[in-house]
């Protein structure tokens, strides 16, 4: 069985190695806990950014970057391809562990969760976890954490403190808009498995989405990073024994909250994240290959005004 | 001179021991010969299919997976560089070698071609031929070859059979879509050889094509994969000395039958492939830069309406 | 501090191992000096093309060819990004060294600056400088550089002429194409130096631009191969601290003389580079986004009319 967090760990050295080159910075903490800041001190780049993201997908993913235009705008986009799209999205990216430790807040995600077993039921369903000696968690947040955080998360997950990386970026941050738009494949696996989809039958998965600019806070940030998903992200998975029905669902113009940026709805809804719709966290549009009927399927489309709305720009 | 077979052999070691996360398999028979399934006993990937069209083009490319849209459909397309067109295109990924050994039914292409010379004057023309002791063949089937078969490839190619690797997948596989749209800047490259013009001209070329979805047999996705080049190919070719009075002819659109599916004209022809136009095997389009003389030409388009029937999407 | 000339020699001893793959030439000069023929008395290539733009960003960035429509016309693009725009596009890549030794004429660019300090003023504006004990420099010109041109060089850099390398390539060649659409996010950065805005400020970059087609003269092709980033280079910023009325200036539409190609404006300047508009000198549209205000610019546009002649086309 592949080990999502041995691969990760390989990525993790590659960026401390290279911390100059991706402008990130890693810090050994009193318990020997080693915490790489990719944009809370550090601006971060594009290619930590690309790192994060296939450290994410357990190191089951390629990732790239490159300049498309959106609408009348030129924007980079992140495109995605990964041949697990069970085990590197659910088991691995999916952003499924909320870390809480004293006044320390932040979304953890990545291969860790295999250990930890975060949220169980995923690992139950998939029948997939790592017993890797080592680990590394992503954690979205503006603040990196410390021995105490990092020993709780070492526990959860079963290893040695000494053993355990985190990848911390701010959700307004160079990293921070790379990364989630990076999970756009993950965005599309997880709506499936929510819809009851068994979704080890997915064998290939190919996603792109912009990177949305840096927005000036991180609740504005936390909306326009999801949005690229939700208004502009494009998802062409190939599987097997796929139910037409719920097509309907797949999207996030299946939403009644559909049309406009998340950062509305949030406030809408007293900034209570539980209050949104679920039905938005969906790419925009899917392209679904059914291997056992031959069939395609094409749903959803791009919605440029949104996003541009979203994205804050100003046009001259 | 470059050896292409000695270059396909690395990239098929790397699939060895990367075959848990290519979804493929290796296979040693008992007279020694590797067999590499792609796809027909396993699901085989993206990447899988990446490496069997580097492997086909003995090394001298670069390819890479992204998504764009296809009128209202986002699809996964193939990109594909060589700066040895001649040799990569015409000496090793041409599918020019039609193996029947018994019951065995497969078409040949890859560098194991350089070395049986199949067929003879493509090597005359183009004054390649590889003397490397060992080789790789790729097998566009649905079943894997056995001994005898191996044997028989291992003769024509004076080898000795353990020093042989085929690499194996059905036409309707991902790996089978993958690797029939990497044969795009191939479909230029021949078009212009038996156009009567000389491939060693051609300094280096640059090609996309949309990876067909799946369909459910492998007659079907015999047409709709190389309509991926046929209606929706582009291709860029730099070369020395070019004959103005070929553009005529070097696009599908120059075919009569251009229009329709080749699944269609398959059928009509009673599945006799042989009685379809040849004119048709070329890409939808072509950019030529001659570089003696400076000038640049286009000619041919892209269909949408064709391919989107070709690959049978429902569009909701 | 990061050494350009160390990364850019790494790359320069891939070259020579590739040399056959890569269709260079290494040359050994009598007081050994390095010169590699990227187009002078071989062909070149697109990857040689890559790595010769990876060399001059010192690098710090990545390249990649893939192909894209341009109106009707299917061509090769070059996307680049850098996560150190200052250093990688200003201290190494601008054209910032004219070689005039005897009757050799070059322009100089690349890594080699950062010890030559040309022009001085840059360098003293970014406090960047290298100190490394070789160099390498990027030299546009139809000739190769004899022992006399690489004794200045290394005269001037400060170091041994047997630890120089030059990389050599015609405007109209391949590679020359290729390294000058590979200008194009440094098209964008030294065009907010000029407006005097602090480019140490910048972030990251990302751009793409068409790879113009080989013209049949340099002066032409000096032409064709500039109007790439002037008239469909896309450049996309991530920066602090951004002036917005910069916006009015950074792209070439904010010139009097856009609207036709360079090669005609220079025609017109009865062929004195000095005389043409410099405001022209950038790329067709840029966005930027500031973090430290959290908004973002888009500004100018592709015309795709003006490339298209510029690259005298004729579309079929």
């Amino acid at each position: 069985m592949l080990s999502v967090n041995e691969r990760a760990l390989e990525i993790t050295e590659v960026m401390v190695d290279w911390a100059e080159e991706l402008k990130v910075e890693e810090i050994k903490l009193k318990n020997k806990a080693t915490v790489i800041d990719c944009g809370v001190n550090v601006t971060g780049s594009y290619e930590a950014g690309l790192m994060f993201t296939d450290m994410c997908m357990g190191g089951l993913s390629t990732s790239n970057i490159s300049v498309h235009k959106l609408g009348d705008v030129a924007l980079s986009f992140i495109d995605v391809t990964t041949d697990h799209p069970s085990i590197s999205c659910l088991a691995s990216q999916m952003a499924g562990w909320q870390i809480n430790v004293g006044k320390y807040v932040a979304m953890g995600s990545g291969p860790a969760r295999a250990l930890s077993l975060k949220p169980k039921k995923i690992y139950k369903r998939i029948g997939y976890n790592d017993n890797f000696g080592g680990a590394v968690i992503a954690l979205e947040s503006n603040e990196l954490p410390d021995e105490k955080v990092m020993g709780y998360i070492a526990k959860e997950c079963g290893i040695d403190v000494e053993n355990i990386v985190a990848l911390v970026a701010p959700t307004a941050s160079i990293v921070g808009s790379v990364q989630v738009s990076g999970r756009v494949v993950e965005a599309g696996v997880h709506k499936l498995n929510e819809l009851g989809y068994d979704t080890n039958k997915i064998i290939c998965g190919a996603g792109t989405a912009p990177i949305a600019p840096v927005l000036s806070d991180n609740t504005k940030a936390m909306g326009s990073t999801n949005d690229s998903v939700i208004y502009y992200g494009s998802v062409n998975l190939t599987l097997k024994g796929f139910d037409e029905s719920m097509l309907k669902k797949v999207t996030s113009s299946a939403s009644e909250s559909y049309g406009r940026p998340l950062y509305e709805m949030f406030k809408e809804a007293d900034y209570d994240f539980y209050k949104i719709d679920v039905d938005i966290f969906a790419p925009a549009e899917m392209t679904i290959n059914d291997l056992e009927t031959g069939k395609t399927y094409h749903t959803g489309y791009l919605n440029d005004e949104v996003i541009l709305k979203s994205y804050e720009i100003k046009n001259l």
